[in-house]
């Protein structure tokens, strides 16, 4: 048996200006720094013991686990990061306002940008202030690597790679991994674990800065579907929170 | 060419007070936060490109590590951490003020703990509070291998096998590498690059936050010995500070 932990990362500044971010590298606000220590209060009076910590390479998800860690007092785990494990590409989206595209665009297409399977956003052009093709951290990925939209087909495409490949290793070795991401990419991977089908994630929203532990059997597949919050009531209203955004 | 930085951590709660520390896992003063900042600035303004950050498992490195790369703009990139990069365990002085242990056991002996290369202070009880003997972060290392007290040469005997196997691999790829230490651990590391005596390395004192740059040549040796300071003024002023601790 092995045990997981998801942790989606606090509020963001644009999270709370309601722009869609995607791959900009914006920070987390205030708040999203309170959240991060909440979760990790919540792995210590949880006793939760991490062994390694697997984050994406943007700044919000990095600094969430900093964070957590810190207030579960286990900075000092391993650390692993990887470009598959950040946010869905918004495209051309990115740094756009949700309730403008909302209005602008209408509902249908905005929900169907946010929520359809496989349907993405315009691709964001190489020369976009906000298009990240030359932006250090990716120097060592091909430019056909590089998305320039993504839909969530795409990001389970690129995370289940990673998945399979460091994260799987970790747990079928004993240790207890804690995946610090973003509400895309962690989707994505609830996805795999519980199986879930295309149309079925459309309705499926993970909070912010609440811990979700999974223990896995021996094919790394949830003994219970949809885990364990680590607490369960803030986890509800959170959700909630996030299924409004972009309504005015 | 490889390029080596190296960042002592800025001042801990435990620096600010002047007991010694060694493996206790002291947290960085406002202070020593505000020292990182301004390293991760200066490694800004240099516009040094970091490849991988290697830490100790110590919270002061760590957090010194993070702060300064988040000020750099490069939290993203890979991190390594070592036990082998901690402080040097200073035995039963472990939480014992500086300036009276100075008052107690005398200028000579006081400075024999302190810079003798040697010999290490009285070891610490595996039942002393102070002791890291049943510390998770530890729980890897056979007994055998956790120090209970410790000089500079068994940091340097402890140091120079993770030099070897883990942050020359990097240098060798072409990496530009980050150490996130402490001041005996890089001095032992700086003792093996520069060469320096048993005898000599007594004298030298490394300043916390600012970041030491060596370019090495393919056989890893500093083109330039001592290296350099990213800030030389400041560091004058902070070795003055080092050699002054624990006088009255």
């Amino acid at each position: 048996m092995a045990t997981l932990v998801l942790l989606r990362h606090g509020e963001s500044v644009w999270n709370a200006e309601g722009l869609f971010t995607g791959w900009v590298d914006v920070d987390l606000s205030e708040k999203g720094e309170e959240e991060a220590v909440t979760g990790g209060e919540l792995l210590l009076d949880a006793d939760i013991r991490l062994d390694v910590v697997h984050t994406s390479v943007l700044k919000r998800a990095i600094r969430t686990s900093n964070i957590a860690l810190d207030a579960a007092e286990q900075l000092w785990i391993p650390v692993r990061r990887s470009w598959r494990l950040n946010e869905r590409h918004y495209g051309a989206l990115q740094g756009k306002n949700k309730a403008q595209t909302r209005e602008e665009y209408g509902d249908e297409q905005f929900m169907t940008w946010r929520r359809s399977y496989d349907t993405p956003p315009p691709p964001i052009a190489d020369d976009d202030p906000l298009s990240q093709i030359n932006d250090p951290r990716y120097a060592l990925l091909p430019s056909e690597l590089i998305p320039r939209t993504e839909c969530l087909a795409d990001v389970v495409d690129r995370l289940l790679p990673y998945w399979y490949d460091a994260i799987v290793p970790d747990l079928a070795a004993g240790r207890t991994v804690l995946v610090a991401a973003h509400g895309n990419s962690l989707r994505a991977l609830v996805k795999h674990l519980d199986d879930i089908s295309d149309e079925d994630i459309a309705g499926l929203n993970i909070p912010t800065g609440i811990p979700l532990l999974y223990e896995l059997d021996d094919d790394f597949e949830p003994l219970k579907k949809g885990g364990e919050y680590l607490d369960p009531e803030a986890a509800k209203e959170s959700i909630q929170a996030v299924a409004n955004q972009g309504k005015k």
